[in-house]
């Protein structure tokens, strides 16, 4: 992620926490008051976000802030173990730690359920993307904890990839001239992907310059049809409704990728907290 | 919400999801090219969002497309009814697709879940609100959901309430001593709210100016001796992993107030899509 | 203040003066160019903003400039004293002179009124407070400077409290109906305020769950009758064209708030200058 | 002034008075009530910003508020005269009020103070001028009230205007050398202004490209001696502690221009106070 | 363009050029004086912003003013001829007048020397793109300038596409071994493209997963030796240092894009003036 | 040039040409890995922007870049010339290349056809300046190259000089009363200056507060009749047109200064590339 709208975005998040000031913390502690503290794994989950972007969160609110990352974001944590530790003024600790926490939790959520997917296909050589299925606002970071958790990342937004769906083919009148027509126009460093729902559609698009194939919401047997139609010449994706249930049997059909919305819209946020090490004056 | 903090916010969430343009839609549709689509509830749910947020990413958007609202924020829809109608140019349709659901999806979940909780308690006195484990950046929307679902807003954000917390007595000695400093800087216009782990700690509540005792994390027994305790004399909040399990029994024991963080940090996203209903060139 | 909305704001402040330069010291100085210059009080007034906002102001404006606080904020300060030094770049000092210079002149302007209001009821158990009445884009500026010359600070806000004003019980009937309405929609976090014209509807205010009743622009006796029907239950405000001349008596009638405009929209700018102490080529 | 910054200053105060809503008005007043209301001058004072500013303050907080101007701009109204009528939905005309009045009876007051100091000198050929002195945030708006109030602006900001002050000419060994060095670098579109706290000073101006030579606290007696010397040659400025006993003998001096700090930063604020008209249900 | 996007940037291209407003104009110009003007060409050139960009600087400035496009983007346009008609107060179309100029005079340039390259290929199966060497902060109106020339853009940034260069190739050991890792970060929408210096590198390319083969800095046999090699399998760009002069013999060598820094940034601003129809007072 | 101003700039340039990423380098450099490279002039020309701005897009995108500066803005280079070596992360010193290149480009393009214009005229005393024909968005760089180069600068914006054309002499029916009603209005900080396009008009501004007469599109002869009429009372600005060719025969006319618009629309980039000097791992 760039550093400028990294911080950008997490400016804008402490802001909307504190407001004008912590009117409690502020009250009580003295700008000398130092402490420690430890952001806290309250289940097993894979961390996502620790240095990247909780740290950052504890920077931004007070340039004074030391912080030390106990594991690195990928890797699977258990129930109880730390995950950074900061120190610095508490009053200033305090103002940073529902932020740090809302998104580390939420971004742990979305790595563990990514995890998931990605170990019920590990024996298949296919890949596990996110949508545009995610929280307005926090796409980059969501697309981050996709990629820390094993998958990876389908389009960002509407300009960095072709996508032709029933609307567009419906309109040039055929996948053929929906993809002639983009062509003329896209960038030619792009792929052209088109949605398609029967193997119809599939055929048509093996005869134009369509270099990946959506199957939306087909089942497992049109699924299995399709990809033998394909043959490996262009690569399948598989979409719509995937959940840990099926991801199993759609990657045993043998699409290239699997693209799943509940990645991003129905990840639980992980139970993390913030526990105090020690506080004193400095 | 204030009309120009929710513009600006959708202004940016529709930038993150479009980018420099929909180069599929671009390429295919011109703007003379109009359409009308029906945001649908694929799942009962309970709308939230629908004529003030749904209806303006659309309308920021394009300010030609017309939006005609199917149901008001605050009522249970049923699956395969339709929330709302939007007619306009196709390509501003299907660039505002995407951050349109992506809300509402949200937002209904929040509501829906909010209304379940509320509808668990609807025998007993007590106000279900929310917390600040809302989402960065989505927190005007999000306590808004809970407020259309029947729950209440706890305080926004840690300006517009005094809440004391251990280690704000911890640092002061004593509630009383924390009430006293906190009363001299606050504003005369805020009541004070102390979280509590004991019995003997609701006691000291009692004796300064304390108008809401949370019981932090207690079990039923202790917080109905605390109720008990309290005897209707200040507002008491249960508070800490309150669930649509446990929230009756909660109820039960006479609290005023149950926050519950899973409001926010875990409601799913409600399955909500665009179908069209007619598109053709104007 | 946060330190974020602080610099945000300064940043501002220094661009409107400086513009795209200062065409005449950059034509003049050099980089190199060091020199030494003091705030010096130029009459007696009591100190605000000097380390937090003036020395910000030097500091934003180039980060070499090295200030040392003559002064705390709240202090009296004599004529003729220094209230801070600032060190670094001629160019840079020059540039950021005036825009230190007018928000000090002002801030401690309203410390110095505020002062005064206090003194002159330092016999009393009474707490004197500002408005709203304050300067478009300065309200954290002028709020701190009343805390800092020793008066508190009422509402920030439309959203940090509630006030129910004359329209907004004749729209309910009574204050008793709005005091209801409002205690549904609000928070429990908050106290209620009435504003009142009448010994009557000091009456109802006691009648229902309202904590402050704001006296507005009563007569004396009207008040102290108020007082003594308050009985001490609630706190009682006094408001409406409050001066130096009208404070004490008002005081004398045993409210618990005096709220005055007059220390944020009529406070005189403290006359200030900036003096070198040297100037040289490093 | 132009029309863009404006409004996002006036954006950006009424965020500053409105928070995230009015708790109060919002929880009383739908948003069909609509009503009617006048800003009414409680003094006699001079208008400025009535239309350009007040009732842009209405319109953005909402479009569908109609204002009506009573009284333009610059014309002397007396206490109890209506300035500005505003009709749209009570809860908007509550939530903008502050700030407009906040504005305006700054503008005002500097407008009339302006007019004070103008009336004192209109024998006398001579132009009243402000200075740098202004509020923060507000120079805009500030200066535009001393031009309605009659007086004419200095320079804007440290772009605009070129004046040679003693650290510049301590620093180039004469008034000569500083000259010769602006002129080199500074725009041909500028006059060239040099502060004199001596009549050896004035003959030095008098010697090279000078066109306004600012006489700086000198008293009456050398004034004049300077306005001899000068003898019409070039533009002459009195400025220094300019207070309305004292403007009309320095205007005898026969300088051609008197700055004056105190219109902007010791002007009063005015009062003007909104009034209801009617409110009903539309 | 998107509407948002290219409004912020018109909006601070208009500030930067009026600043605080345009004092002369202002001086003479009431608000009520209208006046008409156009557009006018004073070379023959392709017409590209006239009526996406040019018409909306008028509008931004002020919303009364009507413009009517008297040509389509990607018109040949002969010397004299009008491009667009401007309608509104006088003062308002001074103000627009050098900022909606500036932006012509670049767009046409880069429009009419792109036409200038296609039309020297023209008789070639052959894309002429340009590159990243655009104005900073114009990219999005000079990419759409070669678009209406009749180029095709190559990657917006350094997000939107992937291009292998030498330091990557060198720090990975191989061309293959860049692709490898390439492939399993970047997203499966993109397509590859490396960047060659020789014919043992585009063989190299031709055995793994590259589409495009760009040919950096050869001379015209290597070139075409290349597109042998490549025979049809890729696309082959050609890249470097291309004018007028080379541009057609390039396009013999069969390959299937040219792309060209030039047209942005070394085209010549075209001569366009505003001529005034009529002023009057409305 | 004022810091703030430039970083912000400069950050939205960065922000332009690297979007969320340079995903080609990021997945094959870490952050370990660092690199020096000089920025080389690949043909003669004069250094404009080297110290002051491409090495703060270095310092911008990566604060751990170091940079040393081989030549001072103003001196001119030969091909081959290093002007500036950075070293830092690889992965940083890539995604700023483009845009430090782009800046440098055109503004050393800028300098030195200004340097081409100012030798010209060496023999005269005459200065060079610039226009408002500027790229939107890069004035602030344009003019500051056009000073390198050894031109000066005309008026900024519309704000900060009075200049009286053609439709504000036919809107007050004369010079005389276009220069009285300004006179009235605008800061008597500012001088006056008028375009001319006869003699007649040429008088009359002798007739009245003219302080810089320019002449428009006039031919020699005219232009050296204008300068015996002016007989040095007042400046003469020769303006329209003017290229390297002409600019020799206007200065032997007399007249003072030249203003040239093809300084800034029409100057060529110039070739800088960026060569690598080392790459490691630390």
């Amino acid at each position: 992620m760039e550093r400028q709208a990294l911080q950008d975005a997490i400016k804008a998040f402490l802001q909307e926490d504190i407001g004008r000031g912590d009117i409690t913390s502020e009250a009580i502690f003295g700008e000398q008051e130092f402490g420690k503290a430890k952001l806290v794994a309250r289940q097993d989950l894979i961390a996502a976000g620790v240095g990247s972007i909780a740290a950052t969160v504890f920077l931004i609110q007070n340039g004074r802030i030391q912080t030390t990352r106990a594991v690195e974001d990928g890797k699977a944590v258990d129930a109880g173990d730390s995950l950074l530790e900061s120190e610095g003024p508490v009053v200033d600790l305090l103002k940073a730690e529902r932020t740090a926490l809302n998104l580390l939790q939420r971004m742990c959520g979305i790595a563990t359920l990514t995890r998931q997917f990605v170990e019920k296909v590990h024996n298949y050589d296919v890949r596990i993307t996110d949508t545009r299925k995610t929280t307005p606002g926090l796409r980059l970071f969501e697309k981050y904890a996709v990629r820390v958790g094993g998958g990876a990342n389908h389009r960002f937004n509407l300009t960095d990839g072709v996508l032709i769906k029933d609307n567009h083919i419906a309109a040039c009148g055929s996948i053929s001239n929906a993809v002639t027509k983009i062509r003329e126009e896209a960038s030619h460093m792009l792929r052209i992907e088109v949605e398609t729902d029967t193997l119809e559609q599939v055929k048509q698009c093996l005869e134009c310059d369509v270099v990946i194939i959506m199957l939306d919401n087909m089942n497992l047997e049109t699924m299995e049809n399709a990809v033998n139609l394909v043959n490996g010449r262009v690569l399948v994706e598989a979409s719509g409704g995937v959940s840990l249930k099926t991801v199993e049997n759609i990657a045993k059909t043998g699409v290239d990728i699997i693209s799943v919305g509940a990645l991003t819209h129905s990840a639980k946020a992980c139970d993390i907290g913030m526990d105090w090490i020690e506080e004193g004056h400095l």
